[in-house]
């Protein structure tokens, strides 16, 4: 099973709206004859890239999996009623699919005599499959913040100056993180301040996420380097902006005002509709505060440059928190040298208990079901 | 020499102006017969303990110890020399001894035919004794600036609320710390906003450090709480301030006035004086600005919470840093879990490249050796 988690962590980033899945086969012997991993949103399933890996050895054996296989037919057929046809006699995956329409495969391998078992190695396969779980559970993309810093909590320097505070290995680890992303969203303030490009570059095969900035105004310039052909664009504004100067082939959705900028659920609601259930936050202060101050974030990297400042601008602003007792408490969940910087990942303690901002919107229609399968 | 220089550690904070000295003695077989470390300035030196322990059985044997025996004769007699007449055969020392008074142990030794041998674990055992040996090579105190922050570089949040950020583990931490300093230094804001006691409490036979306070206007009063009996305390002030109001029995030193508050480097030199090796600098973040600026820090404990405000005063205010190329960048010696906090502890990499405030002094005129061995 753990070879399956393996096998599933590779398709991170590519196979939105649908989980991340790997399958490992045993023929009746317990010998490994076939494997496989969802690769892409419309491809083959896990299951049915391992079994036609193993053919006719498939039969008698034992298919281990890190999802339910599914009961439903969508662009491929169900993978309970093909993993029946190929003769496997035992099915043991590690967490159940939660997707109401997709679950039920369990039942249905029961029904045709396959010894089934839930529960081996659930927690690491959760865990690989964190964001979609988390997204399929809430209706709403799951959201990682990264943000860089400084030890003291800067993220530039008094003069504005920020690279590199941090260091080539952590900069190569955000572009993991976006690699496995489905949408990287900015503010408009960073689009101003760095203009930057927010693709993913140098990794083969590699699906770009869809580039997201909050921009109220409309005010993204059309030689913008986030709105080159690299990758697609959605550029989020207000009902009332005025887009007219932006080039014709941008995607834009407008979104209701907040107190401040847009209303960050209904953009989260319009994502998940777009098959986006993995977002990277990218900044800045601003936006990450108004993600926060919404409860609309569910994991936190922070790379700490081992440097002191002193002065410039804060990594974090305006989350609405003005008493200790209101402060957003993380779960520490790792800590990893990278390069001299430090990376501390944290989850927030009750993501509830941070939306207090009035005028914030933590409650998310739950829109139907788009996976794809 | 692992054993000689955990008994070292056991004299930290007790035992300046001299080092802390671990000693082992082993009999002609290779036995322990004695230990002893050095536990308080005009006690025994570890030697002594050490061979009073092992009385006869030290003739022929051999005598682990983590600094260069003395060779002069202060309130006790010369440790070279004791261990001569107890008839060691062999002495093995970690570190030689920087002191221009102490040191010549070694030549003492082998003019009596004691074979002599040194570097074994140096590194360790000069981690061990690395603020005395700070001290002594730079004539003036070893300076530990620690701090407790949010992971968004927060001392407080917006309300000025900042108990507790940090977990019961941290400020336990932070205890030891204090317990092993001579001296504890705060500001003036930081006197004002906590009125902190700044002693060591619970701690059975530990030494009180000095409470020190920049306080440039003479402002403390009488009864702040760091001016109780619990520990000596020593006013910091400039040489204009009207001390009038303050308790008879306070102890004042002048110094000359800085652009911000009072010349640091002059009040080291004062600490030095008074027989300080190790301080521990508690804060604020404008005080710990002006001695990073001066180049007067050689480590940093961060304690970091894993908590987010997005609003607050900062950790750290002032260190006359502009631009990202002049930022103070440590490099990180360990980094701990304490409950549900991170430490991080760093030494600043060119302590000289961060003194670049005009005004700041950081050339500190050597004061004659004070060691009272
Ligand atoms: N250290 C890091 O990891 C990191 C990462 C990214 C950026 N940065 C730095 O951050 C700086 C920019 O900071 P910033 O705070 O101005 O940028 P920001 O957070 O990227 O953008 C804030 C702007 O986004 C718009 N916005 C739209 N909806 C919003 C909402 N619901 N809540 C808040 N803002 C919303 C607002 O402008 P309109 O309403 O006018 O559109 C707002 O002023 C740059 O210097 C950049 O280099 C640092
Ligand atoms: N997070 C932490 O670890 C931590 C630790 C300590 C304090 N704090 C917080 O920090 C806040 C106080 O901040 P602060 O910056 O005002 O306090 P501070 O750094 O303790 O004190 C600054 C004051 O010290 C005096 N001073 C004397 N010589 C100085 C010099 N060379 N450079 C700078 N200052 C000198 C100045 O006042 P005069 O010239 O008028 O005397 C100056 O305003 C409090 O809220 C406290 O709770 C946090």
């Amino acid at each position: 099973m753990r070879r399956a988690i393996d096998l599933a962590a590779r398709g991170l980033g590519a196979t939105s709206p649908n989980p991340v899945v790997g399958c490992v086969l045993l023929d009746r012997d317990g010998a490994v004859v076939g494997e496989g991993w969802h690769q892409r949103a419309g491809g083959p399933h896990a299951e049915a890239h391992a079994l036609s890996e193993a053919g006719e050895h498939a039969r008698g054996g034992t298919a281990l999996v890190t999802l339910e296989p599914c009961a439903h037919t969508g662009r491929t057929a169900p993978c309970a009623t093909a993993l029946v046809e190929a003769g496997v006699r035992r099915v043991v995956y590690a967490v159940g699919d939660p997707d109401p329409l997709a679950r039920g495969g369990a039942a249905v391998l029961r029904a045709a005599g396959v010894d089934t078992e839930v529960g081996l190695l659930a927690e690491e396969a959760t865990a690989g499959n964190t964001a979609w779980l988390t997204a399929v559970n809430r209706g709403r993309p799951h959201v990682t913040w990264k943000y860089a810093a400084t030890l003291d909590g800067r993220s530039a320097a008094a003069d504005g100056s920020s690279r590199w505070i941090t260091s080539a290995e952590s900069r190569a680890d955000v572009h993991r993180l976006r690699v496995e992303a489905d949408a990287v969203v900015v503010g408009s303030g960073t689009r101003r301040a760095d203009d930057p490009h927010l693709a993913v570059r140098g990794v083969e095969g590699a699906v770009q996420p869809l580039r997201v900035v909050c921009d109220t105004w409309a005010r993204t310039p059309p030689d913008a380097r986030v709105l080159d052909d690299t990758a697609p664009t959605l550029l989020a504004v207000s009902e009332d902006a005025d887009t007219r100067q932006l080039p014709e082939t941008t995607q834009v959705v407008r979104l209701p005002r907040a107190a401040t900028g847009l209303r960050l659920a209904p953009l989260l609601e319009e994502l998940y509709a777009r098959d986006v259930r993995a977002v990277l936050l990218e900044g800045g202060p601003r936006l990450a505060g108004a993600f926060l101050a919404a409860g609309l974030v569910d994991r936190v990297v922070a790379y700490l440059a081992p440097v002191l400042l002193g002065a410039g601008p804060a990594a974090l602003a305006d989350a609405g928190i003005g008493t200790l007792t209101q402060a957003l408490r993380l779960s520490v969940t790792e800590t990893a040298r990278l390069g001299a910087d430090l990376r501390v990942t944290g989850v927030p303690e009750s993501p509830a208990a941070a939306s207090r901002t009035a005028g914030s919107h933590t409650a998310v229609r739950r829109p139907v079901g788009t996976r794809t399968t």
